[in-house]
């Protein structure tokens, strides 16, 4: 699968945009854990993943994190470049969460399409509110679920994205996607094994309960 | 001063745009307190604020309200008609704070001016990354700032906006601008009566010491 293939609205750009596009693109691969973008970084350029899966994030002060959203394949990095719309006005940090390969197209390229096409503008219009859109639904649940259900609507999320009930993940991961400390997510986590909905072993966590899980969590 | 000054990419439509936006248009008023557009309601259009000021919010299920955004004169209310963007899957409700008066553009109009204009889709980018920018402002606020520090801040924007130390505001509208309650708001402004940063009477909040709101809500 090439580029063309990839980027949704490869179509509904002129030749000498697509030409422009192509010939701007660097392809590149990242490992697990690498900080694809860092908060008040540099804007090199939008994203294009190919394979893997990348996660924005961003910090408190006390470098507490946070997961805002995620991306998967065939997913834009818009936030990787967010000089791309001047009243972006914040920042997020991207890392990546498995080895990822991606294109990046650089940012004046991409502006200049913006520029010149209503098809390419709209088209970002619609990344951006899925991002936004994401970023609601995390607020909301922030704001108003507890943490035992935000913790099993993780769970499950984890187990759907990779396709198994046997988690491979530490309890310190499970809390900087949830803005939360160490402590809190295991007392979380030996409450749901008490209740058979979980089995915990050294960095991992069995779902054995997901219908359990799924009420809790609603 | 009419739409054409109010309307910020004015002079980057075509003469046809600018006929069309113009023969749609309605010009309404609504009366303090008024819901200009319900949460999961239809999608009638886009409003410009001539003169007013609106919030938009989010419930809780149990019918918490939290503000995540205002907009004030001259402002393009563009989740009031969130169908122009499809990829927008969440609702927010938006109230009139004050007495407001708006011009109404319809949905289908402006989608149209997008679709056709690269100028038209790029201002609405630029539009919906302010109020992300708002919302993630909201959000860090929400998450990791203790309640004093967020009420703290609250008022000297409240000041700020209303151009005076005297805010005629209630506990509870408070608590529903801040995702709160009214007794934790209560409890905290007679903190701050105690430490001499306030002053509280009926409906009625007086900034005695701004520096030291200041020095709290950073």
């Amino acid at each position: 699968m090439s580029f063309q293939n990839f980027f949704p609205i490869w179509d509904q750009l002129q030749p000498h945009q697509q030409r422009q596009l192509l010939d701007s693109l660097t392809f590149q691969a990242v490992k697990r854990g690498a900080i694809v973008r860092g908060g008040n970084a540099d804007c090199a350029g939008l994203l294009l993943i190919r394979t893997g899966q990348l996660r924005a994030l961003v910090y408190s002060e006390e470098g507490r994190e946070i997961t805002i959203y995620r991306l998967f394949d065939g997913d834009i990095c818009l936030f990787c470049a967010p000089c791309v719309i001047s009243a972006i006005q914040f920042d997020v940090t991207i890392q990546a969460e498995k080895d990822t390969e991606f294109w990046s197209i650089p940012s004046e390229v991409y502006q200049n399409l913006m520029a010149e096409s209503a098809a390419v503008a709209n088209y970002t219009n619609e990344l951006m509110a899925s991002r936004f859109s994401e970023v609601m639904n995390r607020m909301e649940q922030f704001m108003w679920k507890s943490m035992d259900k935000r913790v099993a609507a993780f769970l499950l999320q984890e187990a759907s994205i990779e396709g198994t009930r046997e988690l491979r993940i530490t309890h310190e991961a499970i809390a900087n996607h949830l803005g939360s400390h160490r402590e809190v997510i295991t007392r979380t986590l030996r409450d749901f094994q008490g209740a058979g909905m979980v089995k915990l072993s050294r960095g991992m966590v069995t779902i054995l309960e997901p219908g359990k899980l799924e009420a809790l969590g609603i």
